[in-house]
């Protein structure tokens, strides 16, 4: 049983955590944090845990909880996840980080986007960006993952077979991403009050998302040349899911089938990604509580254009299922133990 | 493994049956009938199952499936269960039934409250109601179980221990019940679209509906005399999820702690039941996707009245979580086996 | 055109007065004032009012607003509204107060329930309880109303016939409400969030909630006896709306249509209270954004009990549009005055 | 008085027509038509309406209710409304059409997207395309307006004053909707039920929907060259509310500051169309049940690109409130009679 802690337990990402390595046959939890919570028992904070989780959360004390356990699993807001690798780091256990701190390549990019000094640059060559499906065997073989942001994930996802085949102009890749309301957090927001999100939709940080640059930096890496995107997310009245619709430029023509083809080739031996039917297009509620990723897409002849649209639950495998799935690969585990099961539909 | 067919596949508890079992480590699901999609595999109808589920769907040759099974669960609508379950006993298999046909004791009740002769009456002695928490014993011995309705599940456990212990007046029940539209099914009916469920609360069949002799037959069991309740069920701008408010006058003056007591011994013994604590109460998206019912309750010293509230799934242990508890038992399997994980939360 | 203060103008029950009053045709709005986004443009805070509302929102200088002002109308939680009253009584003006401290006739009930000293009791024997419905001539002739509370205008106006013509056992009634989650107002609370609320409902505050004793006053003078209630309010998954289900023993046996014909005799002038046709339920998107409300019955033979449904919209007919109903009584207007229109359905 | 009459009026759009023109003050109801609830009274189809429309349904007998009639309102599907128009020519009526059938200049393009011979061809060069923004001369002087999609509206204005003034390319344009699903109408559909729409977002007809022609047949119109378009529309789980988020290559770098100066230009008179302050991105549930139009813009520096957000309510500015304010164009009255209140919020 590999012990595990978790830092930063009661937020959604946390939670939805806790939740699965609570039924993760090689785990044994040995530690949730929370600032907010600290003293009060993980089942009454979340009720639907009751009889599945006896601990109780404890202060943030890195260096405690980082000795108790074998990995780390944490879900912070970016900017705190420095002081955990350094500890990690120095008693020599391993650390998948749900944060956005060691995203990046290089620390210009997390400076300029997320306008805070880094705190662990030199950590950063050590960091493996944590998508399984395209940095496998790094992540087997490192001690520090990145997650990935529950956008990118839905994003490169559609796009990587496209820009790994050269089949799409890197210049005319546009984003439309539609988001469950879970993404923005626990927090006490205005903008997460229910009489505020429900039958409303609206796009935000138009041009100016902090997840512009990470998925640029994965686009980059699979055109081999500088990807700029568009990317627009939007807020939809729904708890989990976001669902990515993507258009780019086809640098030849093909037809629907030959790009099928390729995004089948390309995902072949992934479990958690799937090219659906010709003709159905991923609904959200479909991947529901799941790891799964669904794609589908088609040409669109009049235009020219690539249309992809991927569905992920932005809980699970745009967060805390993929962070199990990386924890899997550290350990040399069977890469979907835990988290093989269906989305819950309806 | 047990070799398992689903008859009526492919509505919302079909569906939920085929999610459960899919994963359940002791099963081998052999057939899924359906009268919609027959022919097609189960995995276009229900995307979620991509990747779980690679059979097809097929006709209802009940004396093929029956033959194929050691056990048919069957989801159909009530009146349609009588020639399967002949089947099943001729050929000496078992079968769950998540209608309402063998629910009852007496035919007359059935008839009465159904408005249709009952083609099987002969069998409804060697039925078993299957409540597990009420009928654990019988049902091992059981080969035809008579799974709950939704309401009656939820109804049930939140009243049992107070008329087990006989601490309340049997003519004074009352109770209103909240339940997500995946209850009423998949059928096409214009009180199920989403722009006449959305933003909407309504009653339903009110003092008439089809679940409350069988909430009576229970209850009359426990009580061990005659009850008779007020009941209500609402419809919720929800998907799953049933929550049971129940009124009762006290027959005798009781602390809030006392009753709690009686409860707490009375499920005891109970994976799925659980009695939350003091002053936290059951929201239904707390067992959303689990087969628990969560529980609490108060006594209001001002009107000398219980108040009981109880949550579950409506489509878990409300119909397809409970019918393969009831699987379980019936062969001998540790009841939770393929049940035993929380609800999805947020 | 009466000269109309808004006390409290950007809370979820604020905004909806603002824009009933922003298309009342007597009506010049001349003061809104909000502690959170003094300063700002209305229409920035509510982008809905876009076009119709060009006023800033301003700090409470009470004096200076009830100075400008032919009638206030007060938005604030309880507790507040003594300050505005004493101003307004000073300088002879008028005042609807959508808080609780002036419903009640003692002082007493106030301050054991919502824990609070009044500090205007002097003052409650001039206020009058605005439900026009029931004291539509007392408050023609009074200067403070006290608009009821959300849930008392939805059970109140279920039950007031039935009192009134003693065919209830007031010792029977329980009041079962579901309410949406504007209710609980624009303020940041954990359980306000989107992701708490959906696919999710639950009780609350059960047999201690503040709108009892408000419940109970109104009845008890309906019934000409004490009259104590079993109230319990649930929190629903949508935005506007509240359901009563009241459910009280028949003290002789009646015919549904005799008491349907009490009921109708009952609210027989009545723009605003409308018994559906037999069979039809009322449902609350019926009523969405109107000032309506909606109410049917039926007499259940079995248990001997009447059962009576009332639908509103809590921020219209359970706060804002009542509000304005009462004034619109203050200044001998036409009582439906800037509210006759229908729901928005779907 | 105008007499006017609805043709479908018990469909989604049919109803809100009732709905606006029951308050209408200038309109007098002579006829309400429904294949489906012939009759029935107007207000047991739709209970909000109770106390406004005291009209029965009757059989869509076009002759009968064009003899009524000054204009007739019709929100039938496509390819019925070439008899309705006949009848209103030979009898010198006018018509408010709500369907596609008189929409297109061509009848070669209604009959490659609708798949269905045109039946009153000769006809469309006397229709006229019914955006007032656009063409309210020509409609002032029509008898037949073809009221636009709701897709098209909302797409249409986003895009309007950039390509009038030529600054961006017209083969870039890519329009992103995100509809409500009361726009799939009041039809049994399995993807119309709540428990299929709830927590799921989905694409549909990707690259063909029929609301593309429409939409480049006006972007044509304004650009003064051929415009084709990608268009995705997606179903939300929200009732109301089209939000259409259009990306568009800019042909000159030009400052986000001097694109809004053009648009406020562009929509300087107009009452239904508002630019919302800078970085106030519209919200659908701000425009909830009222006939606005809002929008708001940004320039993408990194990608040259415009990004113009619009949001509607589907069902007014997007079907039956445009047709309201193409009838008082029709009949010389102020434009927003009727139809000048704000959005429903929250």
């Amino acid at each position: 049983m590999i012990k595990v802690g978790v830092i930063g337990a009661t937020g959604y990402a946390g939670e939805e955590l806790v939740r699965i390595l609570a039924r993760h046959p090689q785990v044994e939890l040995v530690a949730l944090t929370s600032q907010s919570y600290a003293g009060k028992p993980m089942a009454e904070v979340y009720p639907s845990l009751t009889g599945y989780v006896n601990l109780n959360c404890e202060d943030q004390d890195v260096s405690g909880v980082v000795g108790r356990s074998e990995v780390v699993m944490v879900a912070l807001p970016h900017g705190h996840s420095a002081p955990v690798a350094r500890e990690v780091a120095a008693r020599g256990k391993k650390m998948v980080d749900l944060g956005a701190d060691f995203r990046f390549d290089l620390a210009d990019t997390y400076q300029k986007w997320y306008s805070h000094e880094h705190e662990a640059a030199d950590l950063l060559a050590q960091a493996v960006y944590g998508l399984p499906e395209l940095h496998r065997r790094r992540i087997r073989e490192a001690w520090l993952v990145a997650n990935p942001g529950c956008y990118p994930t839905g994003a490169i996802l559609a796009l990587a077979p496209a820009l790994a085949e050269g089949i799409i102009d890197p210049a005319s890749i546009i984003i439309d991403a539609k988001s469950g309301v879970s993404g923005a957090g626990r927090g006490l927001a205005l903008g997460s009050l229910y009489a505020e999100v429900n039958e409303s939709v609206h796009p935000y940080s138009v041009g100016r998302h902090r997840h512009t640059p990470e998925i640029e930096q994965e686009l980059t890496r699979l055109a081999g040349r500088d990807v700029v995107v568009s990317f627009t997310p939007h807020l939809m009245p729904m708890t989990r899911g976001i669902l990515s619709t993507v258009y780019a430029t086809l640098t030849v023509p093909l037809s629907p089938e030959q790009v099928r083809e390729a995004y089948r080739r390309f995902y072949r031996d992934e479990d958690f990604v799937r090219l659906l039917p010709e003709g159905q297009w991923p609904h959200t509620k479909w991947v529901y509580g799941s790891n799964h990723c669904h794609l589908n897409l088609t040409v669109d002849g009049r235009t020219g254009r690539l249309v992809v649209v991927s569905a992920i639950d932005n809980l699970v495998k745009g967060a805390a299922g993929q962070a199990v799935q990386n924890m899997n690969l550290l350990f040399g585990l069977p890469e979907n133990l835990g988290l093989d099961y269906p989305g819950l539909c309806p």
